[in-house]
């Protein structure tokens, strides 16, 4: 047995997410087919870094998996990229330890939020950007951002449906990069909770629409309580898991 | 009757074209069934300055209408907005003088085309720009632009199903504009035939990469027949209607 890596791009707008379901059509399912054909028939199940919601993009996911053939890493790409649909693109393709887990072993991620903003609708970039009608103050929203950088428990930050126990992670940072029409936020950590960027931004667009302050977000941040937070959840078609870090030197 | 002028936008990915057809999602229908509602029921026909076809974009489309009812610019703005679906938008509304029309007025256009330069197919462009692997010439392209610039018949580069008497058109000017990452062709000219500027398109790239030189285009386009030229059809997808243009003084 082989064990590869692979960095993939995909357009979220046509699938119900990256994990497979029962019906619908998702990333994994897309991948794992067009493995399994590379496989002679022989079904091969993918890992990734975590999930991705439906309509959330990505940049740069990170997958593995597993083959009793030695094909080379350029026959993976070449067969992926052919056999996978236009809204999947392979970046790249190598050969890992056997040891190397997509999950397990991420040591941070980034995702970037896409904010452009507009008084008037764009059909271009409604699946890739959230148009927003009102000015925001950077400033503010930075002095926010400072508050939430940091290890913290962001229960009140995280959709109310997890289930995982420990709310704890380590943001490692927050930037607010001003582009040509809008902003880019980007959210660096050791890992996120289920709809915690959304929710992040939501928050953050409030105080730079100063519907929210800086010290209220300090306030509900530290009464871990999901309802602490008056904000609404920021949309998922303007999310991009932009890139997955590992720490350990997976090489083979 | 009160006539009214609009400029739209749309995304061409999920329409059957701009024109109504028997089945199928278009844009004519999506505005006409909006209008029909703001109109209590009453049918209204649209008239745009010309069609687009299937997967092909707007960033300026000119579409006229007459109304019964003295409903404000904002009011149909407004309500055009709310009654479309996402991918489509509404730049303006004016009223217009009564003899105002949209198409038989059109005293020029311009078609934009988006290349992307990259040997990595990207799925965030695929509705909007043609991925390119090869480079290409410039200066080859701008030979070959300013051999086509100008009136002639361009039987050649029009599909042979257009039965149009008069091939002849006046192609006011070709710019090939250099971008970040690939280039922007743009065609502006007193009228476009049926697939013209997808046929222009692929003549250039074909010039750009060395397979066929000016010389070869000029030939062609002296043959005034379809079968002269061997380069292939852009696709769709990249192409914008970008803005038309009216000589007469249209207000009311």
């Amino acid at each position: 047995m082989t064990r590869y890596k692979a960095v993939i791009q995909y357009d979220g707008s046509d699938f119900l997410g990256y994990q497979i379901q029962a019906t619908g059509r998702t990333v994994q399912e897309e991948i794992q087919k067009a493995l399994t054909k590379m496989h002679k028939g022989q079904k091969t199940v993918v890992n990734a870094s975590g999930r991705t919601d439906t309509g959330v993009h990505a940049k740069g996911q990170v997958i593995h998996w597993d083959s009793p053939f030695s094909i080379p890493v350029e026959g993976y790409y070449r067969g992926l990229e052919t056999l996978t649909p236009d809204d999947i693109a392979i970046v790249s393709v190598e050969e890992v330890a056997a040891d190397f887990h997509a999950r397990y072993d991420v040591s941070g991620k980034e995702y970037r939020y896409f904010v452009k903003r507009s008084p008037q609708h764009d059909p271009f970039s409604r699946h890739y950007a959230l148009r927003y009608p009102f000015d925001l103050d950077e400033s503010l929203m930075n002095q926010a951002a400072r508050i939430l950088e940091g290890e913290h428990d962001f229960t009140s930050f995280c959709s109310a449906r997890t289930d995982r126990e420990s709310k704890v992670r380590n943001l490692y940072a927050i930037k607010i990069m001003p582009t040509e029409d809008g902003w880019i936020f980007s959210f660096s950590g050791s890992g996120f909770l289920y709809n915690m960027v959304r929710i992040l931004v939501g928050a953050l667009l409030y105080v730079g629409q100063k519907k929210l302050t800086p010290a209220e977000i300090k306030v509900a941040l530290d009464k871990k309580d999901r309802t602490a937070l008056v904000s609404r959840t920021a949309p998922p078609q303007a999310l991009y898991l932009w890139e997955v870090f590992y720490e350990k030197d997976n090489k083979k």
